[in-house]
């Protein structure tokens, strides 16, 4: 198992209708569960992406960096990884890390940079901040 | 319209289905949209990505960096140009830009690394290079 | 080509990324096809479904049938072709075929049956019934 | 809880991304839940929807009868229980249906007929049968 630590983590099992014409899990969908564990995060610090939505505040990936490094394939069990630190006033940055399990075997490696806006416009994360426990 | 010339370009529309709960389309999407797009651009020079899979060959991307400028919503139309050059003896850049119609607002920017690879090795893209028409 | 008339069609091709391990369109996929192309059509009669739901009126989709007739392989061209009848007070039945093109080989079959409603409860389509052109 | 007796059951919960701009699970992924649901119905019986594939056959489904009763959103937990039985010597029935927990609120009720095929033409499901547990 990687040495690294991490604050959040979540099991996974790949569906079958995930995977595309080459038996692999399409490029898209790690995104999907990239998304989803941030949401869960989010969720386990008391913080609801579509609550937040209804308030008028969105959380907006900015930019994503992936690195595929081995394919998950028709059932494989997998674990994603997750950090945040703030870069700056306004950027939360995600560090996730996808496992295959039990080998741990590492898929994937992505970088993901969010904003809090309002109306399009970013805005600090403020309050959310505490929240997520990063300063 | 970007003074940046580009050998390949496709036009879509947002379909709704692709939007998510805070109404924009959501992330992954676009890297459906980029995919499409750069299988379209294969086609076109006469390169079939499903036809390599059954020979054996298979395209794969190692590595996607895409930095989202801007949402797209519902029904908006929007064309993604791309380029395509060569890092390396195994690495093909594809760089592709997301341009809203008819405003040309710049929406997505992004750089997707592919290796072409056998049995999950990667081999030189070789004859392929001159299909694609880069060296 | 099948003798039948049809109110309204819309022409689609294949991406990749809807195709399954099988290498066929997943299923799930003709629902989003058979949905864009209502969405399509009532935005041809003027009516656009995402500005519906800013003003509350939120048109629902109760029931599909739907006959998988032969399967979309990668790339195939196909169209959807639409006829709209009301059924009763409440309902708007929507009758789709998908052809593949050009041989017209029926693909799919399906009958898709929608209500109007506010805030969860179905309320007449009233005023869509003009615009959408059935009585 | 309803007094009807299932076979299988699977439980799930609402990812954000399954969420359309209505803020409610787009239809189409009902038709992925239960697609997975009946692979992991046919995986706890010793079959796999994949590994037939490889050999040459495939579990098609021919027909869907689906009615959407009641919409989940964001972060429902959900159950999927199902029933199999066959009809006639090709055909298999699934029915399907599903509830939001813990409140047992009946939310889509289908009936999914699947068939066996090699090199798309049916084939009576055969040892399939006795694996199954049907008759």
């Amino acid at each position: 198992m990687s040495e690294k630590q991490y604050s959040f983590s979540l099991d996974f099992s790949v569906r079958d209708y995930e995977c595309d014409l080459q038996g692999i899990v399409n490029n898209a969908n790690y995104l999907h569960y990239l998304e989803h564990t941030r949401h869960e995060f989010l969720i386990s610090k008391g913080v609801s992406f579509a609550a937040l939505h209804k308030e008028g505040l969105d959380l907006i990936v900015t930019r994503v960096e992936i690195d595929y490094k081995f394919p998950l394939r028709s059932r494989d069990k997998f674990v994603i990884r997750l950090n945040l630190r703030r870069q700056g006033n306004l950027r939360l940055i995600f560090e996730q890390d996808i496992f295959r399990m039990p080998d741990e075997k590492h898929i994937v490696h992505a970088e993901v940079t969010g904003v809090a806006t309002r109306k399009g416009r970013p805005v600090s994360p403020g309050s959310l901040i505490n929240l997520l426990g990063i300063d």
